[in-house]
């Protein structure tokens, strides 16, 4: 087996499949190379297999012992190769407010939210696979367990416990609500997981990582008709840690210990901690870790939260705060939600494509992240922002040219520009470790505002190419190089951008 | 003469010519019927006629008596008959946080601004009169001093000193704000008004009483190269009781005390406070009174301010703040500026029309009144918002559209109710005079939202009349008699809005 640094690494040992081998047995691994010693944890995956994952973080030779409960150590050692092709390793907050791959590449988040096609059908999850190939996003934030809401009420294709789901035929678009958070009717033996259901999200990780998409998952949430979000702690933990030894080894894994934490009414802030502490000793990699709120946010400023995972709380202003929420946590701010471009009913489902693009460009120039997602009524059911699945809106398709746009900007990221008032302006985020010049890039945004006409004037000396750019029909113009006092005019639509580029001489 | 209730009654003396008949002469008035006794201050208007006038609240026979400095008093009396036609008396503040005239009629504001097109052409000036006749607007803010900022470098037609104005042949766009709230170069003799001048501000007054409109004067600005913005509080209180004198006896007159007072840097409070003292005093029938912004609001919970006249502080939220300034102020809410629809270069002046209307329906569903002005670049240099002429953009044609359905509401006045996160819902206000049922009548409004279909259950047993509004294509769809968990199957693209009006039966 050729292994590259930062792929998994895995070891499979037979054991007993007697009694209950999810809390009765254990597998541990220790993992050393030159440059580092890590301890894992492996798990029982059914039929008397065991497995334990390993991802190194460098290239060499790495020498192992794995201790179970139920057999001698095994020990061996395998050769890391040097990562190839568009493997970067995995995602960690650079410069601050922004991301990088692990090699140094920088990572700008354009992310969609698609909480369970994973649970689809086969046919389904292909169709999705094959949305986000064509598309320009390079993470999707998804759950591990079933969803239970508005236009979820139908079967997951599997369950993550072994025993019976309560019978679902009862429930109607009327009644459902009634059925929240709950658990009666269910059947569960929360001991016995089925490692089915975690193979297969194995699978969507595998494949998602294949696309070069990050797998942001979600690991609890409160829409659920089956009881897990009702568990005891005892069988919380257990569930953690089973999703920690299982998915940790894969570097295009993100953790959001929770969508909308703040409606789990079962779990206090004492939870989220004590999960967020098993997160930190269960993954050995440190893949990025937030939460993500439905009204007050979580203290982000807790030091194991890597990056704001935030929803808008006001209707109206969403993107436009980043630079409070950049102040006020010092972090990376990704917006997993700002309201999805569709045309159901509930006020945050029904914005425009045109809208929804302004609220990425409004995040990107304010030195955010902004996510995507989309709901619009179908007859099949099928919500991209729930079941993925096709696309059908407009905004979606403009997203590659903001990318390629974005990526255009030196260092790794934008921040704010305070200069101007009413249009909102980056530059490039300073550093240390990637120094940028002072006046060496400016991207100016004019939202829903429509100037037919702008005066600039940097300075007299330096030279900029001057780039107009319509970010709804996707065109960049080329305007030349201008220089000291410059005028700029525009067709006095809105969702119009200019771009000024450094001239560099010599 | 005829006059009526609410209209101007005037008597002209002749008197002393020599010295100076604006500072040495004075001419006092009191006039008294069954109801009410009034004291009142004429004024000088030039070659050798003094003037005083009078406004009767009341319809019957008036007596009065005219003392002045140069001659035996004047006494005689005159009859005020009852008012006709659209003569409804001037505009007060009604059940809190709204208006009617003073007949009880409701008074809907939806006003525009103009600055300075009083002081145009007389053909200019025609044509701003031409425009608002066609137009839904019931209010106009405008200024007595001439205008000196970007497109505004002309010369006014008349001064209202005697003297001789900077030579404005060095100004251009790169300098002019090097002129900005000074004297220089100017020669006025400050203790002498020009009579012509506000005399031709008094036609523009009458013109737009004629058309039913309120004329929002605002009496003081900082857009000033001539000195008027920087005089002595002796010039400025001459100034003052001089405008109250000629203007506060015409029912559609309002006081803005300025436009963007913050911007007057020669000022304090205590001097807006004096102002304000010399209001009460001077006008003796207790116009609306006002203060604008440009950044802080003015402390709007003084008592002698009737209304609130703001600026959005915040560039995305403006309309959407009215509840918030209602309950801080507890008084109308008037959005004299949510930014001009067009599309000039400064941040305030490039909005489009969607967004204008926008604005609108957001202001009058949460029980607030806004304010229109237009921005666009022509060849002319004839922009609405500072010389009138003609409009150019597309919300003011959806005004009287919306002005229509405002005034369809029970009450004089709505308010906005809390029951929906996302649609903006307005219910009519409740008063202790024009009691409204509770449940009574609903406008609600999506905004940039584009709901597919929405669902609502007001109670089991009502009965509504159920229409379906496109603010913007300005439709009005009757979906007939609604109860109880109804549908609403809407188009799924912004700006939509429905209307539900109790049936009434027997």
């Amino acid at each position: 087996m050729s292994v590259e640094r930062w792929d998994v690494f895995e070891l499979v040992l037979e054991g007993p499949e007697t009694g209950n081998p999810f809390t009765e047995q254990t597998i541990e691994g220790v993992f050393r190379c030159k440059w580092e010693t890590v301890s894992v944890t492996g798990f029982y995956d059914g039929g008397g297999v065991y497995k334990i994952r390993f991802m190194p973080s460098f290239a060499g030779v790495y020498e192992y012992t794995v201790r179970t409960s139920f057999n001698e150590p095994v020990t061996g050692t395998f050769c890391a190769e040097e990562a190839s092709g568009e493997n970067h390793g995995p995602v960690r907050v650079a410069n601050r407010y922004h991301f990088a791959y692990e090699d140094g590449t920088p990572y700008f988040c354009l992310g969609t939210t698609a909480y369970v096609w994973d649970l689809q059908t086969g046919e389904r999850i292909a169709e999705t696979l094959s949305t986000l190939r064509e598309s320009a996003f390079n993470k999707i934030r998804f759950c591990i367990l079933p969803k239970h809401y508005d236009y979820n009420l139908n079967e997951p294709r599997s369950y993550p416990f072994v025993g019976e789901p309560m019978d679902s035929s009862v429930l109607n678009r009327e009644n459902f609500m009634q059925y929240d958070n709950q658990s009666e009717g269910n059947s569960w033996d929360f001991s016995r997981f089925n490692p089915d259901h975690f193979r297969h999200i194995e699978y969507c990780i595998q494949e998602l990582g294949k696309l070069g998409i990050e797998a942001d998952l979600i690991v609890m949430h409160p829409y659920d008709r089956w009881g897990f979000s009702c568990m005891s702690k005892e069988e919380d933990d257990r569930y953690w840690n089973y999703v920690l030894a299982r998915f940790s080894a894969y570097r295009n894994v993100w953790w959001s210990l929770a969508n909308e934490y703040d409606l789990m009414y079962d779990k206090s802030t004492e939870d989220w901690e004590r999960f967020a502490s098993l997160i930190c000793a269960g993954d050995p990699y440190g893949h990025l870790r937030s939460i993500h709120n439905c009204i007050p946010f979580y203290d982000y400023s807790r030091p194991w939260v890597t990056h704001c995972s935030i929803q808008r709380q006001d209707l109206y202003k969403t993107a436009e705060l980043v630079p409070e929420w950049r102040e006020r946590y010092g972090k990376p701010v990704v917006l997993d939600e700002i309201a999805y471009e569709g045309n159901i009913p509930h006020g945050w489902g029904n914005i425009s494509g045109q809208e929804m693009v302004r609220r990425f460009w409004e995040a990107v120039c304010r030195g955010g992240y902004p996510g995507h997602g989309e709901t619009f009524l179908n007859r099949e059911g099928v919500l991209w922002w729930s079941h993925g699945g096709k696309l059908h809106g407009e905004s979606h398709k403009r997203f590659q040219f903001l990318l390629d746009l974005w990526k255009e900007s030196p260092g790794n990221g934008l921040m704010p520009c305070d200069e101007f008032w009413s249009e909102v302006c980056a530059v490039p985020e300073m550093s240390l470790t990637q120094p940028v010049r002072a006046k060496e890039y400016y991207l100016i945004y004019y939202s829903f505002m429509q100037p037919a006409v702008k005066e600039y004037h940097i300075d007299d000396e330096t030279e900029y190419q001057l780039n107009v750019i319509d970010t709804w029909n996707m065109t960049i113009e080329d305007r030349g190089i201008v220089k000291g006092k410059f005028t700029v005019q525009l067709p006095g639509r809105p969702y119009m951008a200019i771009q000024l580029k450094r001239i560099r001489h010599g």
